[in-house]
C-alpha cells in the first residue's frame, strides 16, 4: 500500500505540500494540487481518514440532501456537486429525504455525530428551527433553495425572474390565456417563480387565472393528465408554462393523441433543458437553469465554511435563468387568428 | 427533543420494544416496527446514532456505491434501494464513484473507519483481489453486477437470457443483420449480454458481425453518431439492439431526421424501460429490467449480512428481464419484401 512519502516523491513535491493539499490548505497552488491528485490517482493512494479525522477533526466528508434522486433536474446537479467536491479532496455522500421532516433531520444528525464536515440541503422540509440547532455542530448550505430568515450561505436561481421573463414573453406574443403547472408550494422557488409569473400578468391586467393554475403536477403522466383538464375548458388556453419538461413532454403526447397541433393550438414551455426536449416532436423550449455555476458555487463555499469553521453566516449568490426557443414556442395559430 | 420514551408510550408499546426495532432486531413483528415508525415520525425522533453506535458498534447507515447518478437505470435503482433501507430503519448513504479505482476505495474505506455498517455495490473498478481486502471490514455486496471470483452475495439480472432473448425474437422475424451496441466492456453484465446476443447468432449460421457491433455507446448523442455510420453502411442492420433507450432515442430521432422510417427501414430495441420511451414516435421497444425486485433483494441480503456478521459468503440471487412489444419493434418493410 503506498504512503503519503511515495506520492510526495512522485510528484516532485516536499511531503508538507502533500499532506496540506490532502487537508484542502487554502495557499496551495492549484497546479501543485493537480500534481499530486495525479500522483495519488496513478499510485491508488487513499489517505486513512480515521487518522486524519483525529489529527484535524475532519472527516473529508460532505453530505448533500436531495428530496429525489430520480428527478433529472437534481440528478444533474449532484453530478456536478461530486465532481466539484472530488476535486477538492472531499467525498460527497448522497441522502434522499423523499420529503420526509423526519429523515431531513436523520441526516442533519450526520454533522452532531462528527460524520460529516457539512450538509448542502437542496431543498428544506422541517421548519427553519428545527434545522437551525443543527448549525452548532458544522456548516450548513443551501442550494436550489432559498429561506427568508435562515442565517447561511443560499446557492440560487433567481425564480421571481425567471417566471416574469416566461411570462412577459407569451404576453408581448398576444397570450392572455396561459396556464401554469407548478410541482409544489413547499419549495420557495416554486414560490417565486409564480409569484414572477403572476406579477407580468397583473402588470398585463390579467386577473382571472385560477382555473388555468395547476398544483402538485411533476410527472410525464401528471401532464397528461393536465391536458385532459384544459381540453374540456370551454376558453381553453392558448399557451402553457410546465414547472418541468417531464411535464411540458406529458401535455405534447397527450395533445398530439388528442389530434391537437402543437404549437398550432398550445404552445408549450418546460423547464430544466432536459435531453428529452430536444427528442420529441415538436422540440420542446424550455428554460435552462445554471445548474453548473450553481454546483461549483455550492461546493466552493461549503468548503470555505468548513475551513474557516463559519457556521451562522448569511450570504446570498443569486443566478439567471434563460429561455431556449424550439418549435413548441413558435406560430401559434389561435394567436395567428385573433390577433 | 423526544425521547425513546416518547415514541414506546405513543407507539404504545414497551422501551425494549421500540429499541429492538431501533437495533433491527429480527423478533419484531411488522405490525409493532410501523407502529414504532409512526410514532417516530409524529414526534420527529431521531435516534442519537453516536450513543447507538458506541452501544452495538452498528452506525444505521448502509453506503451505495454508483458509477454515475445521471444515468436513469441507477437513479431508478437507489430510488428503491433507499426506500428498502428506510423502512427497515437503515440510512442510505450514495456514493459516485465516476469510474474511479481510486474513489472507489475511498468510498470502500467507510468500512474500515466504522462510518457505515454495510456496503452495495453497483459496479466494480479495481481488480477483486483489491476490493476483497475490504471484506474484513464488513459485509460487501454486489447489486447489477456479479464478478466470477468474488466471495460476496450477488443479485444481478442474467444479462445472458436477455440477450440471448432479443437477438432470437429478432431472427425468428427474419433479421440476419442486427447491430448491437454496448455502453462499455467493463461490467461483467454487459459483457454476458453480448455473449447470449452472439450464441443466439451464432446459433443461426450468422459469424460475420463485427461490422454491427459498436462499444463505449451510451448516451443520446452516441446514437445520433452511430445512426450516421449505419446509413453509410453498403448493407446496413435491418434490426438494431441499443443497450440503453437513450441511445435507441438518438437513433431513432437522426434516422428521422434523415428520412428514414422506423420501424419500416430499422427496427429497433431499447433497454430499462425509461419514460421517455412512451413519449417518442414510434414509441420504443425495450426490455424491462427487474429493478424494484433487485433492489428489495439486495437491502434485505445486506441487512442480514450486517446482522449475522458475515462479510465472506458467495450467494446467487439471479432475475429474468422481459421485452416489451412497441412500435419501433414491428412491421419492418424491408423483411416484408426480402420474406
Amino acid at each position: 500500500m503506498s504512503t503519503i512519502e511515495d506520492v510526495a516523491k512522485l510528484a516532485g513535491l516536499s511531503r508538507t505540500t502533500v499532506s496540506r493539499v490532502l487537508n484542502d490548505h487554502p495557499y496551495v497552488s492549484d497546479e501543485k494540487k493537480k500534481l499530486v491528485q495525479k500522483a495519488m490517482e496513478q499510485l491508488g493512494y487513499v489517505p486513512n481518514s480515521a487518522a486524519r479525522s483525529l489529527r484535524n477533526q475532519k472527516t473529508g466528508i460532505i453530505a448533500v440532501l436531495i428530496p429525489r434522486i430520480s428527478d433529472p433536474f437534481f440528478s444533474q446537479l449532484i453530478e456536478i456537486l461530486e465532481m466539484e467536491a472530488s476535486s477538492k479532496g472531499y467525498q460527497l455522500i448522497i441522502c434522499q429525504t423523499q420529503f420526509s421532516k423526519q429523515k431531513e433531520c436523520r441526516y442533519l444528525n450526520l454533522l452532531k455525530t462528527k460524520q460529516v464536515d457539512g450538509v448542502i440541503m437542496t431543498s428544506v422540509e422541517n421548519d427553519w428551527s428545527v434545522i437551525d440547532t443543527y448549525l452548532n455542530f458544522g456548516p450548513v448550505i443551501l442550494c436550489n433553495e432559498n429561506v427568508d430568515c435562515a442565517q447561511v450561505p443560499m446557492v440560487y436561481i433567481n425564480q421571481a425572474e425567471s417566471g416574469y421573463m416566461v411570462a412577459k414573453y407569451l404576453l408581448e406574443r398576444g397570450h392572455t390565456r396561459i396556464a401554469y403547472c407548478s410541482s409544489g408550494m413547499s419549495r420557495k422557488g416554486t414560490q417565486s417563480r409564480l409569484e414572477g409569473f403572476m406579477s407580468a400578468l397583473q402588470e398585463a391586467d390579467i386577473h382571472d387565472y385560477d382555473q388555468y393554475f395547476f398544483e402538485r403536477v411533476s410527472t410525464v403522466g401528471d401532464g397528461q393528465q393536465i391536458f385532459r383538464k384544459l381540453e374540456n375548458m370551454k376558453a381553453a388556453p392558448t399557451a402553457l408554462i410546465a414547472g418541468e419538461d417531464a411535464v411540458a413532454a406529458g401535455i405534447i403526447s397527450e395533445a398530439k393523441k388528442l389530434g391537437w397541433n402543437i404549437p398550432g393550438d398550445l404552445t408549450v414551455v418546460g423547464y430544466d433543458h432536459m435531453t428529452m426536449t430536444k427528442l420529441i416532436d415538436p422540440m420542446i423550449a424550455t428554460v435552462i437553469q445554471p445548474v453548473e455555476i450553481m454546483a461549483k458555487k455550492s461546493i466552493e463555499v461549503i468548503c470555505e465554511k468548513i475551513h474557516k469553521k463559519q457556521f451562522r453566516v448569511f450570504e446570498n449568490h443569486e443566478f439567471s435563468s434563460k429561455l431556449v426557443f424550439r418549435q413548441s414556442l413558435l406560430n401559434n395559430r389561435n394567436l395567428v387568428a385573433t390577433s
